[in-house]
C-alpha cells in the first residue's frame, strides 16, 4: 500500500504546495482522497497516472473538491470509458452534481455520485474503505482504509512432516478446514498460524482532534492527520475547526498508530513545515511533515 | 503594456504548462483574459500579484474558466474588499455564475458578470477593452487592448522660440487649441506633431483563422493568436475549430502586425514547440512560441 500526497496545503495553494488531494494505490486498485484545483496537474507532474475509479470526498470545502471538474473533463479527452464513483458524505451529493454537470463538455463515461453515511463502509476485495465522522462544523468525514485479516501463515514444513500431500489439502487446511490424512484428521490450528493483521491507514480530513479520529485511527499503521496551524495558533484552529501539529501528534499518540504523516498546512507554514514538524516530535516522535509528491510505502507489520 | 503568459496549453494541462491565462498590464491597470483551471497558482509562481479587477473571457469552455471559481475564493481569504468584473459573450453569463458561485464559500467582495456583445468595447482611461468575434464554434470572442491616439509631440523648444510662455498656454497648445500671444494666434499644429498611434494588443482566443481576427489586428503591435496544431494536422484543427501555427501565421501576416506570439498548443506539441514556431516563422518571422511564464513588454513604436 502506498499513499502518495498530491497537495498539502490548506484553503489555497502556495507556490511549492497545491490544496488537498491524497492518492492511495492498494495491489491493483487506485483511490482518490479530495481532489483540490489543480490536482490533474500533480498527477501528470508525480506521474501518476490516470488509471483509477474512485474519489472518495472528505467534505466539499473549495479547497478539496474543485479539481474534480477539470479531472473528468480530461479523463473525457482521454477517451476513458469506466465509470467513475465519487464518494461523498450524504447530503452534499448535491454540490458535487452541481460541479461535475459545470460547463458544456461532457464526458464520455458514467460518473456516479455516491452519498454515504457513517458506518455505510465502501466494500472492496480484501479491504474497506470506512468514513468516520470529524469535527470541522458542517458535514466532513475522514476515511480509513482497512485491510481484512490475512490468513495466518501456512507452516508448509510441518504439513509435508506430517505427510500431508502438496495441493487442495493444503489449501483447505490454510483456510481453516480440518481435512483426513490416512485415516487421521488435521486441523488448521495445527499447520496454520493465527490470523494476521491486515493494514489500516486513516485520513483525518479536515477536523479538530476527536474521538473519533482516535477510535478509527487505533493501532493504525499510518495517520495522516491534518496540521493546519502550530501550537502557537491553537486559537485559530480551535475557531476554524482545524488542527495545530501538535494536536495531531496527540491523536496519533493516544490512538498507538505506527507513524503520523502531517499534512493541509497554512501558507504561513507551508514554505518551511520542519517547525510543525518538531513540535509534534515532541509528542510523537514517528512524525513526518509531508510534501507535494512525497509518497510512503505501507507495509506489513513483521510477524 | 506588459503581456505575461499564465497557461499556454490546450485543453487540458502538462507538466510543463498550464491551462489558458493571460494577464496585461498596462500602467496601473491589470488584466486577465482567460483563467484556466491552476491560474491563481501560476500567479504566485510568476509573482504577479492579485492586484486587479477585471476577468476578460474568451469564451466557457472548461480549460478558459474554471481556474475562476477558486481564484476567487482565494482573493476572499486574502480579505479583497475590491469588487470585480467579469466581461464574458453574453448569453454565457449564466454558466459564468453558476461557476462564481459553486460551493459553501462567500467571497466578501462584489462579483459582476457582465455579459457583453460585439460592439459593445469596455472603456478605460486611455484604452478600450474590445471584443470581436471569431469563429470557434458557439459563441467566443477574441479581445483586443486598443490604446487611444496619443497627443503629437510638443516641441518645447520650439515654443520658447516663439516667446510662449511655459505654463498653461503650453497645455492649451498641446489638446489642439490655438492661443494668443502677444496679439498673434499660434495655432496648436505649429508647435504640436501629428497624433501617435496607440498601442493595440489582440488575442484571438480559440479560433479558425478568421477575417474578424485580420481587421481586429491589423497593424496590431502585438498579435497573440491561437496554434493549436501543426499543418500537418490542418483538418483536425477545422474540425475542431481550432488553427494552426501556419494559418496563425497567415493571419499575422495579412493583418501586417508588427509581432506574433503563438500559445494553446496541443498536448502534442507542448514539451517542445519549436516545431510550431518554425513552421510559423516560415510564413512570419517575427513570431514567437509562448511558455509559461513569458512576459512580454509591447513597446510605443518609434516617432
Amino acid at each position: 500500500m502506498r499513499v502518495t500526497f498530491l497537495g498539502t496545503a490548506a484553503a489555497r495553494p502556495t507556490v511549492g504546495r497545491n490544496v488537498t488531494s491524497i492518492l492511495v494505490q492498494r495491489e491493483g486498485d487506485v483511490m482518490m482522497f479530495d481532489c483540490g484545483e489543480g490536482t490533474q496537474r500533480q498527477m501528470m507532474r508525480y506521474g501518476t497516472g490516470f488509471a483509477f475509479s474512485d474519489i472518495f470526498f472528505t467534505h466539499l470545502h473549495a479547497d478539496h473538491f474543485l479539481g474534480v471538474i477539470g479531472l473528468l473533463r480530461t479523463l473525457g479527452l482521454q477517451a476513458r470509458e469506466e465509470p467513475m464513483d465519487l464518494w461523498t458524505p450524504r447530503g452534499t451529493e448535491p454540490l458535487l452534481k452541481q460541479a461535475v454537470e459545470l460547463g458544456v463538455e461532457r464526458v464520455p463515461f458514467e460518473v456516479r455520485i455516491n452519498g454515504v453515511e457513517v458506518g455505510e463502509k465502501v466494500a472492496r476485495g480484501g479491504y474497506d474503505v470506512v468514513p468516520f465522522k470529524v469535527s470541522h462544523g458542517g458535514k466532513a468525514f475522514g476515511w480509513a482504509v482497512v485491510e481484512h485479516e490475512r490468513l495466518g501463515r501456512f507452516n508448509a514444513q510441518k504439513a509435508r512432516e506430517m505427510g500431508i500431500p502438496e495441493g487442495p489439502l493444503w489449501g483447505k487446511l490454510h483456510h481453516g478446514e480440518p481435512v483426513e490424512v490416512d485415516g487421521r484428521v488435521v486441523t488448521a490450528a495445527e499447520v496454520v498460524g493465527e490470523p494476521r493483521l491486515g493494514r489500516r491507514l486513516v485520513i483525518s480530513g479536515d477536523t479538530r482532534p476527536c474521538q473519533s479520529t482516535r477510535e478509527m485511527a487505533a493501532n493504525a499503521d499510518l495517520l495522516v492527520h491534518e496540521a493546519t496551524f502550530a501550537q502557537d495558533e491553537a486559537e485559530r484552529a480551535a475557531h476554524t475547526g482545524h488542527s495545530t501539529a501538535r494536536e495531531a501528534a496527540e491523536v496519533a499518540a493516544s490512538a498507538g498508530v505506527l507513524r503520523l504523516v502531517l499534512t493541509h498546512f497554512s501558507p504561513r507554514y507551508a514554505d518551511d513545515p520542519r517547525y510543525l514538524e518538531k513540535e509534534a516530535r515532541a509528542v510523537f516522535p514517528e512524525t513526518t511533515a509531508a510534501y507535494d509528491g512525497l509518497s510512503i510505502e505501507v507495509p506489513f507489520r513483521p510477524e
